[in-house]
């Protein structure tokens, strides 16, 4: 099967949390609008199209056969037992699906400390209500989650946060601490030693011998001010 | 099997998605918070506890035997198929979800309409935000989700939103729609005539045998200034 991935050519995004799924499993994908102009337009075109019974709401969005599945946890729960990124038992499928929806909130609440009035507006317009949205997040959601997640590590009591073996969760908390330590580099020196097991899976996950691949090549982005991770050093602390 | 639901006993909140489907179903089940004094402590141990292996970073959470199921949209991903309240197939057990997910999307917007800077702030304290994110909200964001539910609706050519009978999607429409009228009555006066389709949707899910008996009943909470969908008349139109 070979797998049509649609998302903004520019930036990693909600994109890149499938994109390191299917790269680390070898996937055989197209990452359509990065192809050629053509794509981007054709992902267009498939947004807007009448003729699709199960339109997306926004991008990433994956096509597989016929199939159009969209939102970033859905697709990875789609992909997990297909690419052996999980354990395939209903359990272990809806654990690492709850795990990915709570990164998926962490990732919303990223976006929103620098675009806390509207994604619809720049960022220089909402700067007052960023700064303190972004204090809030660095000083309470930020330590909140990393527990959270260091809690799940140390009682799975193995080298990953689901199972075993590694994860497509696991895939996804390696880019939340590279996301994390581009946007906020300065909070996150200061809470790093604090989470020290989250860091240890990071690196494992880098590692990784076709994800280290991946990271190497041009196909991984580089992290910008477009993206969900941004970095304002008036954000940081 | 009786489940156990754990969600705060004052409010409709994320933990009414998950009571629709229950009440709907006539399903056995405890709204364990809400039947003593001892269940809110029983909610608060069994969150803080460090011997649950797969603990809940939030409310609400569903007990089904053992297993501890957080996320509201993961909730009903699993209860769903077991109470009917959507095809078995793993597609349409996909497309469902993934439509729940853009309404947990939307419930996240709606609740940031109050508090754009911090969940942990008075609403008092964020109120020179919450005034430019609510416009923001109900100019652009309320009729993008109605246009996009809209559209899913007369695309699926059925009186329901997935497939030919009633879903937890129907429920959860219904849902957004009372929670919206309540919060935004003069915003949703204006725009509800353009949704003349999803506001019978909601009038007939309002109509099924046992939800109908659940709203009138005193199980049903009425909405209030701690939840999600709040009324503040300056974030009205």
């Amino acid at each position: 099967m070979r797998y049509e991935l649609y998302y903004w050519p520019s930036i990693q995004g909600r994109g890149e949390f499938v994109r390191l799924a299917l790269e680390d499993a070898g996937a055989d994908y197209v990452d359509v609008a990065r192809q050629s102009k053509h794509g981007m337009a054709g992902m267009m075109r498939l947004m807007e199209s009448r003729s699709v019974g199960r339109p997306p709401f926004a991008t990433p969005f994956l096509k597989a056969g016929k199939q159009v599945i969209a939102q970033t946890a859905n697709i990875l729960l789609f992909l997990g037992p297909r690419l052996g990124l999980v354990r395939k038992d209903e359990a272990t499928r809806l654990w690492a699906h709850q795990l990915q929806l709570t990164i998926a909130d962490w990732v919303a609440e990223v976006h929103d400390s620098h675009h806390p009035i509207s994604g619809g507006l720049y960022y220089e317009d909402q700067k007052r209500g960023a700064k303190r949205r972004a204090a809030e997040f660095r000083d309470e959601r930020l330590p909140k989650f990393l527990d959270y997640f260091g809690q799940v590590l140390k009682r799975n009591e193995s080298d990953y946060l689901v199972g075993k073996t590694a994860s497509y969760v696991d895939l996804s908390m390696f880019q939340m601490i590279e996301g994390l330590r581009y946007a906020f580099p300065r909070a996150m020196a200061k809470l790093e030693s604090k989470y020290s097991r989250l860091v240890g899976l990071h690196d494992r996950v880098a590692a990784r011998r076709r994800l280290a691949t991946y990271l190497a090549s041009d196909r991984r982005l580089p992290f910008n001010q477009q993206g969900i991770f941004r970095h304002y050093p008036e954000l940081d602390s």
